[in-house]
This record gives C-alpha cells, structure tokens and sequence, in this order.
C-alpha cells in the first residue's frame, strides 16, 4: 500500500516516536495489504518491515509491496523486538498486557515501548480513491440484496429466514455479510441492536432491516424501514420524523463539520417532534476495512470531518413494546457536501 | 451455566486470588451463557457477577442463570471496579495494556490486579454432556456436508467453488462454518493452511478438504483427502502412511496419555516410512467454543489428556510442489480410549 507507511512515518514525528511497531490484523493490512491472519510491522525513517511465519510467505510476496516482508521462525516477539530501536509506539489499545512484558523482557537497552494506541486508526478515517471504489462496491451489492428481498416479500417469512436469506444472496453475489443483518418487525424494531429472530412478520408491521456487505475487505452500511401494508397513522407520523431529521443531517455533512453539530440537526428535528428521548444512540459513525470506526457523529463527538471520510447517516425513533423506524445512509464526506452510496429510496415502501 | 463458576472459584484458592475477572467474551460466555458482544463478569467466593450494558439486558435476562446481571451505564471499567476487592486475577494474555491501565486507576487502595490469564481456558478444556452433544451435532452436520459435496463432484469445480458451496450448505442445514472451508487441490495439497483459490479440480488428483460447522457455539473440525480418480503409485502410498499413522495415534489415545505421546506414535510411523520431515505440524488441538484450543497434540506438548476432552487427531505427509494428504478425526477422550465423532470413512474414496 504505497504511501500508507509514509503518512504513518510522518505522524511518528509529533510523538516524538523513532519507530511504531502495529500489531493489530486490521491495522497491518491497512498500511502493508497483508490479508493472513499472523503478521506485524514496522514503521519508521528509512524502515517498512513485515512480519509473517513460514505459512503465509506466500501469500506476503504476492500482497505485500512497499515493505520488506521478514519470515519469522522461533519466537516471534524476540524476532521482532531485533528491529526497534529509541522510542517505539505501541497499540496500547489492542495489544494484550502478556505481550508487552513479552516484548520488555526482549527490548534492547535502550528501547523504550510507548503506548500509542489509535494512529493508525486516525489514518484510516480518509479514504483513498480504492477504498472508496470498494465501499461503493459493497454498498451497490447491499442495495441489489435489498432489492431482491423485497422481491421475495417480508410478511409471512420469520426474521430469521429473511436475514439468512438475505446473508446468502451477499454471498452469492461475491460478497460477505459486513455484520448479521438486523430484521426486526413490531416492537422488535424498538430493539437498536434486535437479533433476526423466530418472529413471523405480520401485515401492516414495520420492518427494520439493517445490513451490510463486504467486498475486497471493505465494508458498506444501511438501514431501511418497510411497512407490511398500512401501518396505521402513529408509524407513518415517526417514520417522517426521522426521514426528514436524515435528510436535514445530510445536507449538513461536509468537510470541516463537527460530528456533534450533524448530531444536532436531526437530534433537534427528533426533539421538536416530541421523540428526543426515543432516539438513544448516535447519528453515525465511520466505516471502512471495519463497520464502526471513526469519525463519530455523536452528542460527545468532537470529530471534524474531513473530505473522503465515509460515515453513516442514521437517526432513528424507539417507541418502546411499539416500534422502531431507523433509516441510514452510507456517504462520502466532500469539501462541499456529500456523495450519497446508498441508491433506496427513502419514502415509506409498502411491501407485501 | 451452573457449576462452571465452582470450578472457577476453586482455581483461584491455589492463585491466592480473591477474586477473577473475565473480559474475554468466550470465556465469559462458557461461563455465563451471554453470547452478545459485550459483557464481563467477575467471579468469588460467593460473588457471581456478570456486566453488561443497556442494549443486551433483555438477552441477559434470558441467557444469563446463575449469575447476578449488573446493567452498567457510563464508565464500563469504573463500574466494574467497585466490584473487586484483595487479589483480583485478570486475563493478560487477552486485556488490552490500556484497559489496564484504566482499570488501575479505578481500583480502591489495597486491591491489586494480577495476571491470571489461561484459567478459563484450563477449564474449558473438559466438555460436560451438553458441550459434548454440541460438538457431536456439528460435526455430524459437517459430515452431512461432506458426503452432498462429493454427491456434487469435485473434478472439474474450482476449489473456491466445491469451498462456498460448502459452506453455504452447512448455513443451509442451520450451522456456520467454523472456519473458512478449505480445499487444496494437487501441489496445493502441500500448503497446510492453503485456502481455497481459483484452481479447478482435475482428474487423478487429491484434493484435501478440511472443514468444521459449528453449532449452538460449538465447533467441529475435520478434514478427508479424496482422490479424483486414480492418483498415482507415489500418492497412494502417501495416503497409506497417513492413515496408518491415523489409526495408530487414535489407538494411543485415552485419558492420561501425554500429548506429546500421542503425537508421537504417528509421528514415528511417518518417520518409519521415510516421510519425517513433511509431517510439519502437531498432531492434533482441543476443539470447543473455539476450533482452536486446549490441550495441544504435539512433540513439545506436556498436557496430559482428560476425560471428555475434545481433540483432533491429524497426521498429514506435505510434499512441495507435488501433493498433500492430511486425514483428521475429532474424538472424545474416555477413560480407556476414546469416542470418534467423525462418521466418515478413511479408506481412500475416488471421487469424479
């Protein structure tokens, strides 16, 4: 991944860092493209080490690029602490308590280990033009397996069966599921984080259905809400409410932003409705190789956004043993405004 | 899960532990019964706490029997720390060096945090009979699998291709793969970790095809290693070998025999038969919760099987640039022998 190292060798310098070692899978694919499930790197001035075992030398020398890649035999901490000299950051966020006194004992005189857990996760919240090539990706094969969901109707089919349905078209289309798809039904949909359960979707419901897919490693992100036939008046008044609170956060999204003041302007729609204290979470949150990293768009974000961020765009209203309506959008953050990945339309759909 | 907590509680009289907390959220599952995906607990003479926050109560209450649910709201490790008191273990082989480090700050004078991980995972590696039942309903669901894939054929298919539909057929029959099927045809076959890539199946060749499904939390974890018509002298000797080398091994199996024993025993009938150096793994691994787990088969194991442990039994013979075979059966440990849960056959199967 040319140019990833660089931009991380260039964080070092701030924090005073000669070296950074990153142990964390995710983090080690983003800047050297490894995709096996044992490696580690290196960074710093003049140093972009990989770190593998025999079993994936492989797969390194087609994947890994721009850094050396070093097969490791024997023990693995030992092999690694070779290579890290002065100051060297750490993930004091991932790495586990054993490792670090591991790696102490085998440090050189010296060589001081430095938490600094979160850089490379700070790199990762601007997308390069590939990145988002993939995440479009994954949000045009969601949108497709909506499509074809609704085409096999919800009413009469358990939560369960749609979801699994829905995970396996993913998969057939190339795809792997980003998360278990969320279908909630009734006062299900009052449940945020509602599994797919037994429950049998009846007429004139609302349906939740949160989903998303992954393609070449990068994930996409969204919700809809459907009606099962008229869902009386109550339903269609909250379903407006959050849509026009989405549509209002939208067109506040743009480059220099703060995660907070987009919160604000659908928290404040909500609110004015008379629903506040119905939507419990944040607006949204950043998706990338993961489907939840920064930026936030929160109550107590004090993120900016920046061009290239993709973050979700998702109020909704939880009316306890009721209903539940969310509607999310995956967008691209420009200087100006947004780019919109996600292709449904958001007018209520009745769906039989 | 009642009764697991006893046990935990009786591992920490030795420990000089007061009290342990458990972060890892398998082993607070195996404990608890909590399959969300945020929890904890903390466990001591008379103490059964189990933490988790506002959007899994409902699932708690459900799953959660023998110990006390405490829904946290605001700081999660604040929370915990008013629960822990003297000599508290807790898991430095999993806890992030940060989280520790803000657990510290949270702790009232006079309680100390030791490291204690690996405790859970002792535990773990005995099944009682509803483990063990789990683990005998994957895997025969695995067979299942296997058997509908060679009804399928194998020659001419892709292994990526025989791979997925293998899995969505265990989706199918309502598991999940317990890892990612793997299928190696021909000089692929001399990858152990191989995936399953774009190479079709030809005739005369062994494909080795190693899967697990997982049902209700458990995994299964096996592998066969057919033949698309015949492969040749060489290949078949090879084949010979390994399951002479198989059968054996199962034969030494039993309560109190040492892992490093059992591999042994098919090890020597490799070296025996000129095939030492391209047997390049351990025997075999304990399979639970995870596919992955105690105790260890192999030449630097000192674990001592146990009753009702659950382990693999995998010899494999890995010639570079030509073929692979690997025969893997998962078995129970009894007290003079062991329960195979594999229904496959181990003779070599042409397959078209």
């Amino acid at each position: 991944m040319p140019g990833r190292g660089d931009r991380l060798e260039r964080q070092l310098v701030g924090r005073e860092l000669e070296r950074m070692l990153v142990t964390d899978l995710t983090n080690v694919r983003y800047l050297t493209g490894f995709t096996g499930s044992n490696g580690a790197c290196v960074c710093g001035p003049g140093i972009r080490l990989f770190f593998t075992d025999f079993r994936y030398t492989e797969r390194a020398a087609s994947e890994v690029r721009a850094w050396e890649t070093v097969t490791l035999t024997g023990d693995w901490l030992a092999g690694i602490a070779e290579h890290l000299a002065g100051r060297v950051g750490f993930e004091d966020d991932k790495l586990p308590v054993r490792n670090l006194a591991k790696l102490r004992e085998k440090l050189d005189d010296g060589v001081e280990a430095v938490p600094a857990g979160g850089v490379v996760e700070e790199l990762r919240r601007v997308k390069d033009e590939s990145e988002l090539a993939a995440i479009a990706a994954a949000s045009e094969l969601a949108d497709e397996v909506w499509r074809w969901s609704l085409e096999r109707g919800l009413a009469g089919r358990s939560e369960r069966e749609v979801a699994r349905a829905a995970e396996a078209r993913i998969r057939e289309l190339g795809g792997d599921p980003s998360f278990p798809a969320i279908v909630a039904t009734g006062a299900n949909g009052a449940l945020p984080h509602a599994e797919a359960g037994a429950r049998v979707i009846d007429k004139g419901e609302l349906v939740v259905f949160d989903m998303g897919a992954k393609v070449g490693g990068y994930c996409s992100d969204g919700t809809r809400t459907y009606a099962t036939g008229d869902p009386g008046e109550r339903a269609r008044e909250v379903y407006e409410v959050v849509r026009a609170a989405q549509l209002a956060a939208l067109e506040a999204i743009a480059a220099g932003a703060g995660g907070e003041a987009v919160d604000a302007v659908a928290r404040k729609r909500i609110e004015a409705a008379g629903y506040g204290q119905h939507f419990g979470h944040g607006l949204g949150h950043g998706v990338g190789l993961e489907v939840h990293e920064g930026p936030r768009l929160s109550p107590r974000a004090d993120d900016l956004l920046a061009a290239n961020e993709v973050v979700t765009v998702e109020p909704g209203i939880y009316l306890p043993g009721e209903l539940g309506v969310r509607i999310e959008d995956l967008v691209v953050v420009t200087e100006d405004g947004f780019r919109n990945l996600s292709g449904l339309p958001k007018e209520l759909q009745i769906v039989e």
